[in-house]
């Protein structure tokens, strides 16, 4: 099953700059995730679920992504975090391109079963502009409370 | 302005156990939102943007909201932070009726400018189930990463 992720993860980040169309989301297919989990899932109207991503020893928040089903399948079991893209529609496995990597190292589901929490060790900038995380630049000003 | 948005805050939460219709969200309005910041913020089609909540000092992830312009405004200026509750559609203060209070310490908006990250001193509970955060009670069956 690792093996045919992967071909299928490789394939869709070759048409990330393609000019063809994306890659479909088969929103209505069977998912390699495991049952128990899909039922309990509660989705956005487009089937996705945000994703907060920590780094595991520092506590860091390093960016909020998307997961549908199959990408939390992924995620679960190729020990290397994976998106739906909303922008590009696409599986994107962080740092395929990048080498920006997350390995898994937890995966928790809250209360209200509609957010993910995804513990991971990031290699390099978790952030695209090259910052430690995608919290890093913009700072905005608040009256802070009095605990 | 802090007392207003006080005596509406209150108003929202007597609401909340009510039978009439909830109130409605002004989504057309101006808002006490400073409008450099309106003007960078994507939103979801509904409006609002996710909030990850992280405790300041700790580090611990201890939910994800949602804020629309309002509720940004009044978590920037309030020193409280403030969400729209999608279940109840109505403004939502953070321990207004279980005490639990987060007091604001820092917020910042990521790189795409569609979540925010909100550091706050959490009193007592984050989770309305006891727990100390809505991720502690389900973690998901995961292959670990080599990293």
């Amino acid at each position: 099953m690792t093996v045919s992720h992967q071909r299928s993860q490789e394939g869709a980040q070759q048409e990330s700059g393609g000019a063809g169309p994306p890659a479909a989301r088969d929103t209505g297919g069977v998912t390699a995730l495991d049952p128990d989990i899909a039922a309990r899932l509660k989705r956005t109207s487009d089937g996705l679920v945000p994703a907060v991503v920590q780094q595991h020893d520092t506590g860091e928040v390093l960016m909020l992504g998307w997961m549908d089903d199959e990408a939390l399948a992924r995620t679960l079991t190729t020990g290397r975090a994976t998106y739906w893209s909303r922008s590009r529609q696409e599986y994107w496995v962080k740092g395929e391109t990048s080498g920006h990597v997350q390995w898994v190292k937890e995966v928790r589901l809250d209360c209200d079963k509609d957010t993910l929490l995804v513990k991971v060790d990031q290699e390099g900038a978790a952030c695209h502009t090259g910052d430690a995380t995608c919290f890093d630049a913009d700072l905005l000003p608040a009256v802070p409370g009095r605990g």
